[in-house]
């Protein structure tokens, strides 16, 4: 039963005050743990739990997070992460595993339901695919089915015709690009279903670390196409499972 | 019947040679209007016909591309245009309609099957409801039903709080934002949907015609939030179509 | 004769002084007036005589430098320019054209030499042909052959496929494009010879004035492709024929 | 007494001579060190006297600051240095602190008075703590009580709503945050104090090391919040002490 | 009385069913005007009520948000505005003033108590006025009085000097410069008030409307400086009013 | 003799009380015009007196700060003026003359001593002369002899080969440029002479108003040459004049 | 003969299944590794082989594609890449060759036919030998001559006249250029010949990492120039091999 | 006595083939390193003889240089080097010097002509100093007296007006300051002099490596300003010799 419902009827009952009634909503929603506010309340209202960015944050700093969540029976995706923070939750999590292509680990309490379709998750370039691990690695913890097909940029465009079968299977598709980021608009032009976008800062010259195909994604020609940020996979798989399960 | 397998087959029993199959695939596929290569293909590919742009392109190639469309029994919605493009298809299509809030003309052949869930598309000021009615528009053309709520800012945050129900019952999320850009984040915090972002060219100074939305939209630290272009109602209302038909 | 080595035969022989010498030299390579110092010698050195670009110069001034041009010999051709312009020619050039799509003036003395192969100029869509116009008039100018392709951008990937038999019969392949300017890529994957990218201001939005596509086509992953200016049409056809004249 | 009337009134009794009264103004103003000018006059024009910062100095430069303002009797905060500086002031100033977090170190030979009201500092992420730290020093070191208030971003609304109590109960607000920098804003339309927002350079891909967030709140939809350069949390936790002391 | 803290009392009472407390929230908080969602609350929230930012509005809805707020009885300021939307106010507001050099519209249904100190409005130059007017305007509408000091800029420093005496008398000092925006950190240096820098969009060449200033206030060397958007006189008066009021 | 010492002597001597010295110390130093405050004492400093920048000063403040200067005996430049300006200064400055190319005004009441030496102002194109004019008309006004050499462009290198004496004659060279601004560079390789660099916002595409030209003079790999900002004809003018003076 | 004819008759005559020949068709086009997508029919639609740009890739990774493409008869050109790879590559290719200078590898089963006409590639310093390189082995890999010609810049313009006979000798020019980039607008000035500008990322400060040089080159006065990206030689010894082999 | 009029005069009398004396006047110019064209020409154009820049340049390369310009009688200044180096020359040049805070090697074989008058070199702050440094060991190594002051920036302008006297007293003034760049602006209005301004990557957030300090000089309010490239103390350096010695 939903929490906040209780506190609230409690309140009206008089069994709370109102001051425990705040604390005590507070405290159902979401941990304080001094250095960071642990969203407790994420599943319910995002219908996936929190996950814990890596990048600036400290081993023990995430070993406290994860113990946290674990307590409350959330499954934990760690994104941005290195081989020394997994080794630092052994004796917390043995189970967790780390994926060394995306820089992600993951310690699953409990398996998700399976989403009945699939997502494609689509590269230009073999330098992509760091991006691209960190997308299809999200989506398989949140529960999908994920076809990786690699290297199949703009500048050999019969590679990609002879794979759109594949990629017409899915139910949402997520292009990893850098360089001039073109692949979106031509697959975009190609199928029917939405497509997410993921610039990466692959590249050299004037592809400022991924702005121009940032740029080149924004502006497609190709309905149907959104962007997330660059290097972005993690926004990428994220949004990919909300889409594949409505 | 598909026309491609058609001809496919055709040439293998030898009733067509080689150059003529070449050729009716061609025709089959899009017509060459001279200044315009119209792609009569798209609903095939991508669920919905092609779209005129408005912007760039004279009354008379309007008129000639509304024609090719008509001709082939496709809905026509033509985006950025003005309302002497309206009269100038009135001959033609008296029947259209011209949206002025959008800056858009539909013109509609046969109702698209509506679809069973909604779309919500939300603003951040009163300033954004131009592209937000190019998103209603659109989507309201492929077939969707659009609850349009206005002016619910950042900056007075129980306005938004108290129109989540509204929103949390749509399948999917449009949000309209100039100026720093910060309500998809606040929304996608709240809700289990894909929220599609529209940075508006609103603001000033700093804005940078709508840089400083965008950027805030692409790093938002929510999940589930994608980004189109600056002031592109068009491509979030399409979008929005894609994904409330999956 | 060459006119220099004339010049420095005569003052080695003494029939000239040094300081004649110089002055000769400077009056058979360049011609002051005053406002401009028209380059004279630049047919030698250069394979085409000097061109107009007509932005930012008065219509006397245009008058001054086209008749010095036509007292020379040259065929004129001026740039940027309005039909204004060409009313004031009238008088001294009759026979000069106004190309209204390319905002350009030809005047042609003497027909140049037809070159054996031809120029393909593609656009990815009908707002870039003003763009595309001023690359074709251009090359027409300095005596090539034409064919302009229109409106097959990435987003409909067949409409370029259908069209390439024409394109790889070029000796030398104009590319225009706005927007996400993905169209380059494709072409130079898809045939073997050099490809002139000229990136257009067509677009909104994040394109930036046409900086989008500049970036997209300067990162392109397809080898062989060079980029020019932003909108740059004439400077594309001009190394589009000197391409073709090699 | 004030020394620049001391010295104005000694030159018109005429116990100064004009250069000397010139020479005795300058030194009762500042000190020149070679490689440093200190200003010795700050407190008295500014409020607080001059702060060290760290960057760009070497640890002898530094120590010769320390010991100038130690012997005018100055206390000492030293901005963006290391442990290794402080180590190298261990013998000339023994009770100095050397605070991790900030990369700060305090010197303080006199407890500045209390401030009778509080400053708020509020992060929107863990990663935004090292920045809030040196705001924090800052502030406590020029006297001031600070109230650290971390990890409540947008994307959890809830979390910041149930510490609103405390971020009213102070005098003058900063929130630090770095991704899309939306925290300000929505902070500003929650309290009717001064909010001082202070961008970070956390983030990646088109944060552009901060730049993201600093326009989202240089384009804030709210009123009364004000901008210091990214990462200055030093500034910040000036401008609030100055704030909070009016 | 709060009317928020009588619909909770209602509601525990059992005098209010839950989804008439509910809407009862909302109601006192905001009003819908479908264009706009007027926030109601916000002077108990922030200290002032809403004001109506008149860019990008049409004269209907300005007179319709004024309406309102009149209704309400707010005070009315909108900035960005026209004469002829003041004129459009005429039968609505008879007693409201167009402010031309501002070009802000103020409409006082009765005096806000006046601050017991004063603000200081400085400009670099001459042709910075008009920003510094629209900061004016908002600091006299919300209850201060207001030092207007024009023309004070760097190159010209004993200018400045002169007028330091009437500078260092305000709680708060706004600068407002263009081109290099220089001033605020020549002021800071002088005073121990804190300091609101205006960039204005003043300049021309490399000042990229206001760019340059905007980046020199944020990297001004003196502390107690922050800063507002580019050309944001509002901004800049309503800050200064929240601080003097403190 | 110095009006500043006189003042000090007096205040000194006991004829004047501190406050009268400071008022009149400021007095004589420069003119408060309400809009404006007129550096009357910036000939003694810089060594000419303050130039009106006439870009966004209505007429009325334009004639205001004329009349000033006129009574205090200075010669009066206005740049960035118009014809309308200089109407209407014609009953207060009969003898003002508008030079229409450099959009300026000037107003001499006596010659100014003619340097020795003379100033070069060179240019790329004819499209850069109006802010070449501006240069030499300042340079002018202030008393140097002006050398004019227009249209000597990087793209036929032999042009400016030809001119190089008359450049070598000169003092100090004015090298005005827009597009690539290559010409300072080469320019700067082949004389012994200070060379200001004006880059100006003649290009289209990516030369964006000037920047790119801009970059390319700051980037220069010749010594000896500084830059002043886009369009800048009035500071290459001044600065040309101190140096030609020293 | 061509394996796609080949393929499409035996599906006609019906030795082929549908299924099989879309595999076919697939098959003798590209290989897929996996991690990438060998493209093998480049050479016959590119006129030359896949090149791996060995950035962002491993060492396993380029010795799988070369021992593919090896394995299928090309000539294999690594660029952007270490010795250390090229030790990797010992065993496999023990005649493959390691160019420090270019970063390269070149492993050529067989020789090119070599070009009759000669390409000229020319640096304006020192520092830019590398990409200069990289330019040269490329072309050469792929059968030119190349005539390089260094450290020519244009602040002491006669170096480059010194060596104009060599570089008008060459059918095509390469010009590498960083800093201010304006050695290619030169050189197109006194050629007939295609320039293809490489600017690199040699400069410092305002340089922008190659930025300045490509804004100069892109906006060139001369005629016949085009860019590709910055630091990009691969790019431009492979377009001048296309062009020196029309 | 000059060296080309021997060559010419030569080729005049016959004792010169017309190849022989194309050879010589390019051997008498420069010198052909492979790697480097060495600029001999250049102390009779520009006054001062080629500095060999040491970025990007390997030990060996600035041996090589050093030696053929001390064969050659030149004096030797190498910029951005190292210890290394000057370690490296040591046998070549044992009276060669290094000067660590300017990382810069001076070697003169004779002394040059003292100019008569002399160079103010300022900066902002202590960390300005690295930058100053060059540029005085540059106009020291030229023949000038350098006058430095330090850490006299704009938050505390009296620390400035004290040291007034010294910097009047120069003949031409160099301004180095990161941050937001207004001290040249500052001292442009108190001195009759030159001055040319640096900007320096000293700063952090939104300094962007430079670009605030060199924005806020191009923008500068004062005239008689002019600027290099960031971080260029050798450019002004050079270019204030240049001036000096008018």
């Amino acid at each position: 039963m939903n929490p906040i419902e209780d506190i609230l009827n409690a309140y009206k009952k008089g069994t709370l005050t109102l001051e425990a009634a705040v604390a005590d909503l507070g405290n159902s929603l979401f941990k304080d743990l001094g250095h960071s506010t642990l969203d407790l309340d994420r599943a319910r209202r995002n219908g996936a739990s929190e996950v814990i960015y890596g990048e600036h944050k400290t081993a023990d700093q995430i070993v406290d997070l994860t113990r946290t969540m674990l307590e409350h029976g959330h499954n934990v995706l760690i994104t941005r992460t290195t081989r020394a923070v997994h080794e630092a939750l052994a004796a917390l999590a043995p189970e967790s595993r780390f994926h060394a292509d995306a820089r992600a680990i993951t310690c699953s309490l409990h398996e998700p339901a399976l989403a009945e379709t699939s997502i494609a998750v689509v590269t230009a370039g073999t330098s992509d695919l760091a991006v691209a691990a960190e997308a299809a690695v999200t989506a398989e913890f949140l529960g999908n089915r994920v076809e990786l097909i690699s290297d199949v940029g703009v500048a050999g465009i019969h590679r990609l015709l002879n794979r759109l079968p594949e990629i017409r299977d899915a139910r949402v598709v997520v292009v990893v690009a850098g360089m001039e980021g073109a692949l979106p608009s031509v697959v975009g032009g190609l199928v029917d279903k939405p497509v997410i976008a993921v610039p990466t800062s692959v590249g050299y010259g004037a592809s400022f670390g991924g702005v121009a195909a940032l740029l080149g994604m924004l502006n497609s020609c190709a309905s149907g196409v959104s962007v997330v940020n660059i290097d972005n996979g993690f926004g990428a798989g994220y949004l990919a499972n909300m889409i594949n399960r409505l």
